[in-house]
């Protein structure tokens, strides 16, 4: 018989996947270029051109090698040069035993959550929060709790933070630069943290982890963002190359159970042992060496600040609210109604695709993604006028 | 706290492991050529041109569609040509709806098995069989039940398979051409099988699925393989390009929803459920590429026959027994004493490695896996000879 879960993980309606079918369908009837179309996470920058060069080279390699299987947690090449770039960028010494290739953020987000919790413990995420948390969560047969960020600048909120671990919780999720919101953790926001944590295992008897998820570490426009396990020990960071060089679909990014962590070959072991569980075999074997050689290459944060700067004047100039971005390429922008799907129903009409809220825990605001072309938001303005003005 | 499950399958003993891990540091202080290494399951053929021709013309086009996300169930043009190859081969009408690219055979398997158990039931593997299986069967909350193959021709035991079949079983998992036997399951066994399964399915209520793990389909000596969803319909096809274009390393298969079962597209909606829930976001994009243009390449099953004839002859006329290969690239071969792993260790003193049945799930045999250069075997010879001596 079908699972049930996996039948309504699998038909369920969501409202980004539906705005993503109604685009195209919406693109095809009027083009492309009438559609605004804020609702993807796909990086509008091109990869870099090291990684074409990197690949070009590799395919001259004997195919044998180059395509074959890789040990589970990836090349050992691959992995002291992830080790050796952890080490020269954030000054902690690195062990390529501690680093475990995945394909991509979601595989290491899957494989640490695995790695880490008992089935009925609690793991913790910040609303709003990206959906597929909870999805790995309750995989693990685990409860996703759900604490809202502080309002109105959506860092930890460290006293709800203290009211919700308790005796089942496993681990806290934290994800800066932040999708949906933008923000970035200060360093003082993730101290306070640190603090609560230590405390919490002193006073609980039991080992608390920060899972810290950072695709857009990279992408940031002249925040700091503190390297998580120098500030908690207790940290696996979960990387992903898929924003900073632009290769979404090629899954490749790692984890890394921090060697701080007196548990450390602990968590690799099961780390290894999740990700046999959850039948990945080994990263993508040609992307692997790619990322070898490509490790140093500055990602190209130019066009996201520049499309930033573009979309929160324009929109702070028509009486939008949204939160100040510090990082990642989204804008949080309170719905102009309390009904998000309302909201978004209503730029629709506009042709303005907006993600309503809900669809990462929280009511009442819209994500806009601004991974875009430049045109696409210079001539959106008009649009997001005019939505403005109907609800006047 | 570490999870346990997790911790034990990442640390846990392998003879496949430690034989690998003794190979690399034997091959270091003799020399490789030196070390006679049947243990491994890397194609030894090189991927075949039209497949570097494809990543470099694949690179001229523009990276960010290039290295994009694909839909999580693949690209649509490539599900649509794996639907019409599948319709070419095999005659059967495949929907692409019902083709979901994975990420190798492996990921095809674990999200199978997940798509279609609940947690309790039983699923049936024969022995000798690949590992993993029980993994992803346990990962899924199930019982691996061992029903033993039908010796010696290595066939399903369809009398075993009735006795093992329950109010719990939900699949059986075959694998033809197999590993570790080498053994093509006939037609008529297959039409067996699926007379038993439809009169269990009546007798019992209840939906029994085959999950037909296909990676070695094309390399085969001669032997008919039957398309298992003409026989069977309720069959789930795990497919891999690991083997038929030697790139095991970039993780890239499909797995195929048997559109003449009653539920498919029930099943197909659980099978993305399933692949959302492992943290599977979408196969390697660039390899879902190439594999549109090289759906058609042949496979080079040529060297692998000269290797087969070669090692079959020498070890026949040396007196070993071994059940006679019809596909895949391994040789099935008695223990020259009740424990095979005492035996393998004995091997090894002669440089001989070969991985023993007890991690296939029976006792008595070796692997001795012949996806290796020709040289090897020739010069293996006296070493077996020696070894085969030792036990006169």
């Amino acid at each position: 018989m079908v699972n049930e879960r996996m039948y309504k993980l699998g038909s369920e309606p969501s409202a980004i996947r539906e705005l993503f079918a109604y685009g195209m369908a919406r693109k095809a009837e009027i083009g492309d270029e009438n559609v605004f179309d804020f609702s993807i996470g796909n990086p509008s920058v091109p990869a870099p051109d090291a990684v074409k060069q990197a690949v070009l080279d590799l395919m001259e390699e004997p195919p044998t090698e180059l395509h074959g299987y890789t040990p589970a947690s990836g090349d050992p090449r691959v992995r002291a040069t992830v080790a050796d770039h952890i080490r020269r960028c954030y000054g902690v010494d690195a062990t390529p035993g501690n680093v475990y290739l995945t394909a991509g953020a979601a595989a290491g987000l899957a494989i640490s959550i695995a790695a880490i919790s008992q089935p009925g413990d609690d793991v913790i995420v910040i609303s709003p929060y990206f959906p597929e948390y909870k999805v790995f969560i309750e995989s693990a047969g685990c409860t996703c709790v759900e604490v809202p960020a502080h309002v109105p600048d959506f860092q930890l909120d460290i006293e709800a933070l203290d009211a919700a671990i308790g005796r089942k919780t496993s681990a806290v999720i934290i994800n800066s630069p932040n999708n949906p919101v933008g923000a970035v953790y200060s360093r003082d926001n993730l101290e306070a943290l640190a603090a609560l944590l230590e405390r919490k295992e002193a006073e609980l008897g039991r080992k608390l982890y920060v899972i810290s998820d950072e695709p857009y570490r990279e992408i940031t426009y002249g925040a700091e963002v503190p390297y998580v396990p120098c500030v908690y020990p207790r940290t696996i960071v979960c990387y992903s190359y898929s924003k900073s060089l632009s290769l979404p679909g090629e899954r490749i990014g790692y984890l890394y159970v921090s060697d701080l962590m007196d548990d450390a070959s602990e968590v690799s072991a099961a780390v290894a042992g999740a990700g046999r569980a959850l039948g990945f075999i080994c990263a993508p074997a040609l992307f692997q060496r790619v990322i070898e050689r490509c490790i140093d290459e500055p990602s190209d944060v130019e066009a996201y600040a520049a499309n930033c700067t573009l979309l929160t004047e324009g929109l702070g100039a028509l009486g939008y609210e949204f939160v100040e971005p510090q990082g990642a390429f989204y804008l949080w922008v309170r719905a102009l109604e309390p009904d998000a799907q309302a909201f978004s129903d209503r730029a629709k009409a506009h042709e303005l695709l907006l993600v309503p809220s809900d669809s990462f825990g929280v009511p009442g605001w819209v994500r806009v993604s601004y991974c875009i072309p430049r045109e696409t938001i210079e001539r959106s303005m008009p649009a997001f006028k005019q939505l403005m003005e109907e609800y006047r």
